[in-house]
């Protein structure tokens, strides 16, 4: 930190299980993906390439090079795994992951319908290989998943392998664990805190509002998810008290 | 592409002329430039200087050239022909192509009051110069024209020597062929559709959803317009079916 | 400019009193404050380092440097005054201002609580350091002020020192002189106007419906803030009546 300011909130060091800020990249350059890790790099843990934009950026290994020289860690959005399963795929994906030397990869089933057993089947494969990070939630808005149902879908996949498990919202905030307009759906994330420990989870959050209220909820170490690369920097001055929107919050503990 | 991936829709191939991708460039720097063309430029076919952008930009001459060398068509807005054509200074304008040797000209009439068929003389006298596109839609929301005349204008254009016709959204996606809301005007497209080619039409964007519905009405290789530079590869993961939002309708096919 | 074009509104020169551009940087690297430098230097006249963005920047002395080289005034958000403020480190902070040869500050309280006499005092302090820009307005949407009281409020801020005063309306642009859905508290604008010259005020713009409403209602040398980086070209097309938003506006006069 560049100034010396009493009385702020503490937040867990690198590499850390909470406080984690993981951000979508969604196509960045070879030189865009230098300036982020100029700047966010000391206040992010880790980079989804987000869905299956992989497939079609040009200099994909380069700029993979880049976050590893940065010790950054990132992984493939689960969109592409589901591109692979539903065409009966998955040992080319496993190849793709060699090739590029993941260490991480994410097991979604946001837009296919995959039985969850078979899915926990997929974690726990992939869980030999890499560190696994498995998603619930749909991307379809109108599949609405009842709270004690996410609760035994998070249970399930942490049990076969996952390292967190990712709340789904989409890069726009608005389903799964949000209502169309972005509002949170509060009942359901007090329901599954009562069940599921908050550091197994990333709560995916692209919009302001909804890091505010995990925030206020959770605390500043509070794992957040789908960040855009811009807002890296405002998203660590809200966990830290440094912005209107949790000045008092913090300030008055 | 990247990866190996069975049953992706197939792309046309540049130099096409449908399927193509218009980048809406609002007053990139150099650098900002060469970022672009590094990720964009497999998936990008023409770009646009949006609306008198050009006349304020500083190191325009060095972007353009930067445009050249990666062989990247580009053309100034139809707002700047407008600015010059109302002050009666179109040879002046003429002149401006000239000196930055464009390839490409918009004929407008978004802000200014134009009888059509002089609109169509300027593209006539234009064509025998650049390639034009010209553009049907005012930028004024509450100026709606019906479907038959929609048609008619476009018929008009294409007749008076224009490459493509633009529909228009602005960069803020709400007027022409949209409500203020960004919806699409369904009922509109459809009329057009019926009497004029769609590889006629550039549609302007520059919202998801909207970028979605077209690609689900006509295809993988409709022509698009007006995209962010930073949407170019999430678009292209839309076209290939390979984003939550057309996962399932080039699957199913 | 890089074409003659006639009767475009005269813009006033650098350094100027009014019709000054405040930008909002909110976190960029080194290399996108050059990139920003190179597009939209001339067009901008003083850059705000957004709330206490500049705690958790890296390299912020190298940025800084960046802007000092380009002959760019900058200040620090008055978030970070507050925050040193309300943990009794005003001296750490002016400390904070002599370390990195601030020429500006802002003083601000949208997030404390503060007697405006004391406010005043602090302007006035730091007036003999450096150029003192202040804030009215809260950062919470439910502290309304009565118009009356705005206008005493600058009245006084300029009585003790202030250069302008800005009126709040966060990186967001609905709260202070908008409402929530961004829409201009328009009487409170026109009220103020009676009282306070126009070019003792930065208005905060962020949204271009803003920044067209000044523009129309006070000219293209109205001062306007919290603009931000990729936006100041579009920006000053709308000052010069080349976008359609102005287009009309200029041309008829």
């Amino acid at each position: 930190m560049n100034f010396e300011l009493n009385n702020i909130p503490t937040r867990t060091l690198k590499p850390r299980n909470n406080g984690i800020t993981m951000v979508m990249d969604k196509g960045m350059s070879t030189r865009q993906a230098q300036d982020f890790i100029e700047v966010a790099a000391p206040h992010t843990d880790v980079i989804k390439l987000g869905w299956a934009t992989s497939m079609v950026t040009p200099k994909l290994e380069e700029k993979l090079q880049i976050y590893r020289d940065a010790q950054m860690p990132f992984y493939f959005g689960g969109t592409l795994f589901e591109a692979f399963l539903i065409r009966n795929q998955f040992d080319a994906y496993r190849k793709v992951l060699d090739k590029y030397k993941m260490e991480y990869a994410e097991v979604s089933d946001g837009s296919i319908n995959l039985p969850h057993d078979e899915k926990c089947k997929y974690i726990d494969i992939l869980s030999k290989q890499v560190t696994v990070i498995s998603e619930v939630g749909s991307k379809d808005d109108k599949k609405i998943i009842a709270p004690y149902r996410w609760i035994e879908l998070i249970k399930a996949e942490l049990e076969a392998g996952s390292w967190k498990v990712i709340a789904e919202a989409r890069e726009s905030g608005n389903v799964g664990i949000y209502r169309e307009t972005g509002e949170v759906r509060q009942g359901l994330i007090d329901e599954i805190l009562t069940q599921i420990p908050q550091e197994s989870i990333i709560w995916e959050a692209p919009i302001k509002a909804q890091q505010v209220w995990f925030i206020k909820l959770i605390g500043c170490n509070v794992n957040l998810g789908n960040i855009p690369p811009q807002e890296v920097i405002p998203l660590e001055t809200i966990r830290l008290g440094l912005r209107g929107d949790t000045f008092d919050h913090f300030i008055s503990t």
